[in-house]
């Protein structure tokens, strides 16, 4: 099927993390405020508390009362929403916003959230966190029965579907669109009337509730209450709908009540330490999973030192748990940009310091505990390992802060497919062996499910999403069942 | 209905002239090629020789045989299809390009022609120069059945409607979709087989047929066809549909034969006076006119100057008819660019003179025959008269090269509302006296038919559209009839 | 000597004209106001009007009373400062403003003029048209003694000689700093407390003076005088210094009474035909140049058609007096930005029709006396020529308006080399053989002066410089006899 | 002495931090590299390692042989020196580059480093890291003799004096230059044969010397040599200048011998904790900074916070002294650009989260020993300590890891001025009720001299320069005593 290749569209292409970070990423950060003045600056900071969730582009639509008004941008909230006359473009009491990260394709301008659709009873804007696994299949259907479709982004196909519903009151078309749909999803949306906030089924992707001064806020992380001082209401719960009006806020569950499986991978990288998610403090839960992981896999060793900053919560709940000490043997450049040359062969190995450099005078002749929170392709850990070594560690253990990752994930996070994963190619050993390390633990699952609160894994019903660490998928993955991997990419088009 | 106002797509807002340019405004010129290998570079020159009907964006969409390709900019096209690796991002034998003129609402990046869509069957471009009088109920209806609309172009609702057609072949869909449209429009389609051209029942708007060593071209004006060395086949009639594939051309007429009228300010002004359109030369039918205009309203005089660059054909035809000198009385300045300051009180009556400067030595004492093409607000004119008698003129004598502009037109042109148009609010004598000069004529409507060829003008079954003149519309007006002048913006959408 | 290449610098090249325009071209146009509220946007006004004279680059600078301010872009003058903003970050009553024509080397940012240098006594802006001879000479010298240049532009040059003369008050610092240079110039400087302009000896560049209701006006043609409404005063004088404060006009003459020689291509080509230069209509002028080329060179033809524009006023001066038809055979499009693809062979002799496309109906089976105002490197009239043919043109007369250029320009004109120069290398009848016409005639230099107003040259003491028609240069030229040609490169340099 | 405000030079203005960043900053970092086929690259990479020593901008010089190239952009280095076309047009085996700090003037495009000047004998560019301190008078005294200045920078001085040196090889000129500067430097400079490194007197600044693979490199710190797998030689001394030639390395004293006064806040903020400055780890002494804060004010509580990142070094000393538990009571978020919005009044306080947000689960109802490098106004730790009890610690103890800021740094260091420094204006007591902690102390400065290495500072000629915590200046400030504050920017000027 042709493919349309759009000059206005492509502009941001290109702009993908030239660096070898070896980790998981999450898609997407959202969030909505009703009933505020300050509506789109309070979006702005709470995206800028998210902007770990993504950081390739970012967009906030407002509703005034009488138009929508939309800011859409590549590139980080500080640098495109922090501008009094950005703002000023950004009228009204109602806000919805997004973050996005950097995926291969669909990266044009047309896909930054918030999608907006100007219905026969009104305009309604839409930001998305997850994947809907069956989007692909839905599309063609539209397709054929008239729709055009302007993006490559999954939000589009719901949009299309309230749409083309058959259903009459707003919120019976959104819950007959959701209906048709399967996978992952946080999502916040903006009518003229109504501020909406849904979750998937199982609640893999978070969503939380919060209060500023009488004005409702939804969004993925509590962080994203504390910049703006807003108080902490409760998670929106796995399957539920809220409608918020300005008469209050109304809860649905139209998919009964389910077993929640929330992504465990959020607490071990995706969300800020600082974050509430799904009732639980992330860095905690680190530390605690570091407790846990030097009970399981403890060693002989001189100084605890993390790969920063991603491995030093769970480094410091080791070094505390083992009672050894805690060092910055590893710093890091926060001057990173999105990309940075390695221009000729020689020198092209030094890419890992870019963002890392060992800290001779802390290694030197010393036992070293590597804490890292996962391995994903092992090409940085390799190097990371050689570096640590060449500034004279006398031994190096690496201690991983989760199980291995041998699947992919289909919930709007960025993963290598399962043939890139190094722990689905190799034992323990093999991969101890090739990132040259003298021992190399994980996490066991169980002891991920420990740190996060709960006895152990209940293997018949799993208290959380963990397809990466198990391939046990908590939905339906009609598309990628389907196998037709580029067929996604055929829906760039423009008007 | 509320309205998305949408910082991407209003990145070309604000470029409008500044400038009091006191013309009707072409919206668009059309270019398409079949069947060569430089086909985008051919579409860039054939578009910057159409320039003249559209300064406001451009837009090229190429197939290759797999993928379609769209390069779509604000500005001119030589500054922005002039560079090799933008020609070298429209690869393909076949190609559809668009000029727009700046029109005051609408002028987001989305509504920059091409547009394109994937519908079910396969991937369709179109570019439209003309006006479908009937796109805001046409759009109310598609969105009814769950159309989402992306801009706020009547050109999309020409999309939609062949997305939802019942027919099956695609030709058959795009019959269908025309069927439902009212209005003068010509059209330049691509599919991944075919280049598609219509021009409406009465042939409002011009369309020719050329080609360049075998490759077919569809194009406004023949000066598109000049510029590439294409040679002029014939026009493309009115309501006549060519559907050119790899095994050649075919006519089809599925709304029968009908009377032509084609647009006659196209020879008053639109077109550039190399082209032929509708069989005449245009600088002829221009030079005619001025010779139209000697006989019609002869004054003793010294000079015959034109206002130049659109007054001067008509001023050499006067002056040959009337055995009057012509000569430069005023220069124009062609480095004009998009807008320019008018900062102070002080300073603003200058404003013409940003374009035009009377040339004193010529005008200095002498009794002066002025010839310009139209007169629309008048606004213009008083500064010239003003300026020329400044210079020292002793009489000014105003001959315009065109009837009274007193109505509106909707068929694709920019014209002030009616209220706006001076020759609707004043007599002849008032106008002399408002603009100041000694005489004034205006040519009349036979006049001007005599000049295009015609004996007269057959008043129950004119010749020509001459609407402007006369307010005598060949199709129907519904969305001007319904009187919802504003909801045509409330499309703006974005995705 | 080595040479810096700096980013910040080159910003603007490339730039450069990709046409085959085969003209000399003007290097500048200068403007100087003082005493008006509105300095600034008179100033743009005034190089708007001027535009023609450079293209390139423009830049203003004034003085408020305690600081300078400058705003200089790349790009037209309409373009970069007609916004409100940017005149408002110019205030003050009194500046100074320079159009840069693209030369090949040098159009970095530094070298867009005024020029600004702190001296130890004060601020001096200083904007120039023209060239120092001795430039590369006088640049040794100060090098040598410790002067650090910042551009290529020789108006630094001037600027390091009043910096490092030894004499005291300003304006003598200022004219030893002219005593030690050679060429053509007209100036325009601008301390805290004066505007001073200044003419080289001979008078080769324009200057004229103009009030503005009490405000001064120094500027290069009377065009820009036009367009703010300033009535023409004077011709700054050949040698002349004016120095205008707030006290009045002050004129110097410190290098006594010299015969002037006034460049006769400003009347030719360079200078705008509603201007007064030299105290001459420069349209008159060119009608003057139409009939005397008739006279000089008559042949029988059907008609007159001039290379538009610039062979325009000489056409409607040769058709007046030879009583042969004028026509627009030729039409020019003048929507040609900067450059433009040829991107194929085979479409790459269609490069003249960006510019000016046959008109068939016109042409066809006449015959035809085609005017252009010069001949340069042939390659243009070659093109015009063939395509005057293909349209049907009978036989082709060309009538130059100008004797034939065979010398290179030093005084501020972008002119090729000698060996570049058709004329210098071909014979009338080899000329008349490769550009394929039917006949062809210069004008003769006595028939110039004549136009010019004078009886004929005075070849002892020519009363124009004709340099590039005769080789007689009226001033030193001691960079070119050193011969060292890439030298001038060399300075630029940044800081 | 009035002043000249260019448009073309003022780009970068505004980009000012608009965060309240209650730190001293660093205005640059240097690097160079002589004989390595990767000149550019090793550059590029050496500036992203020191890029917290300046973020505003940067540059980078070569020389191939034959020329000079330069490139510098206002931004990161990563933003602008990671394509590899940029780094293409920088060839040449020897290269210097400068990152600057964004200082209130001065931030022109102009002033970006190396600065670069063409002498009579060829070709100098310069970086420089540090402060002359009677840069203003010796402009003063270079201007009267006719030298013209092109930027504010205080390099720019240097370049002057070598130009106008009497003396006569090139290595004699830079010497006589520098003799006659004051102030704190560290210099790297490239001729057309020679890299030269040079260090002022007293060594305030930090230079040192490594090797890559037989190629030297000067840079400010050592983990510019890390990130490009060089060995790290020697320091460069104190008054000494160093001469890289093809044929090696030549070391000269001019001065004579010195003793050393580096600057002892490059340890407590400046310099990154991997580096290796005056023979010292950083990130080492800040923990024994931490360590002899816990030994000097001890105090009984339940958790050691760091405000991060520069804070924790000293305050995992102070935790492992104390063996108190080490724990991240704040996190940092990096994605801060270099502006954001505090749109509104009630949202304004917020600013302080934009960077950090307190870990309730962390803090709430622990005694807190709070740990941050310093103290300048004190506006961030009030917000911070207010942060830190909304989040509900039970008592907050404040250790900072330097002596109380009283003195304002005239070495190139971004410091308020004395009055606005809160030590300088408020006892112990009084800032501790201020920030409103339970108990506030700074670390003593014979503490800091300890931490350093020192036994004890040695009042009569102290090791390192502390002038910032003492008013004991190292150098003469002639131009700070002459006290015209703003005559260093009249010099902004332009070419």
């Amino acid at each position: 099927m042709p493919r349309l290749y759009d000059s206005v569209a492509q502009q941001s292409a290109g702009d993908v993390d030239g660096l070898d970070d070896d980790h998981f990423h999450d898609e997407c950060g959202v969030f909505g405020v009703f009933g505020h003045s300050d509506a789109a600056a309070l979006a702005a900071l709470g995206l800028h508390a998210l902007q770990h969730r993504g950081q390739d582009a970012a967009g906030i639509v407002t509703y005034d009362g009488s138009h929508f008004h939309s800011e859409r941008h590549s590139g980080l909230v500080g640098d495109n929403f922090s501008k009094p006359h950005v703002i000023a473009r950004l009228p009204g009491n109602n806000a919805i916003g997004h973050n996005r990260y950097p995926t291969a394709g669909g990266s044009g301008l047309q896909n930054i959230q918030p999608l907006f659709a100007e219905f026969a009873g009104g305009g309604f804007a839409v930001a998305h966190n997850g994947n809907i696994t069956n989007a692909r299949s839905l599309t063609r259907q539209l397709r054929e029965r008239g729709s055009i479709f302007q993006s490559t982004s999954d939000t589009e196909t719901l949009l299309h579907l309230v749409a083309t519903s058959a259903k009459k009151p707003f919120i019976d078309r959104f819950i007959d669109a959701l209906r048709q749909i399967e996978g992952a999803y946080a999502i916040v949306g903006l009518t003229e009337k109504k501020l909406v906030g849904a979750r998937d089924p199982q609640g893999v992707r978070p969503l939380v509730l919060g209060d500023l001064d009488g004005a409702y806020v939804l969004t993925s992380e509590t962080c994203a209450l504390d910049i703006i001082g807003a108080r902490f209401v409760r998670n929106i719960e796995p399957g539920e709908i809220v409608v918020i009006t300005e008469k209050g806020i109304e809860s649905l569950k139209p998919f009964g009540e389910n077993p929640a499986r929330f992504c465990v991978f959020e607490y071990v990288y995706f969300a800020r330490p600082d974050s509430i998610v799904s009732n639980k403090n992330v860095y905690d839960v680190r530390k605690q999973i570091g407790a846990e992981l030097a009970r399981e896999s403890p060693v002989e060793a001189d100084i605890v030192v993390p790969v920063p900053d991603s491995g030093t919560p769970a480094a410091i709940g080791f070094a505390q748990a083992a009672g050894i000490p805690f060092d910055l043997g590893i710093i890091r450049n926060h001057y990173v940009g999105r990309t940075f040359i390695q221009p000729t062969d020689a020198i092209r190995h030094m890419g890992v310091r870019l963002k890392h450099n060992a800290n001779r005078e802390v290694l030197e002749g010393k036992r070293i505990i590597l804490v890292d929170d996962s391995i994903v392709r092992g090409t940085t850990s390799l190097k990371i390992v050689e570096m640590v070594r060449e500034a004279g560690a006398a031994e190096v253990h690496m201690r991983i802060a989760s199980p291995p990752t041998t699947d992919s994930c289909f919930y709007g996070v960025d993963t290598p497919e399962k043939s890139k994963l190094i722990a689905a190619r190799m034992s323990l050993e093999e991969l101890a062996r090739y990132i040259k390390v003298d021992s190399l633990a994980f996490l066991s699952i169980d002891g991920l499910y420990r740190a996060a609160g709960e006895d152990a894994r209940r293997n018949d019903r799993p208290q959380f999403c963990d397809a990466c660490f198990t391939g046990d998928y908590p939905t339906r993955l009609t598309d990628h069942q389907e196998n037709r991997t580029d067929s996604q990419l055929s829906l760039l088009a423009v008007v």
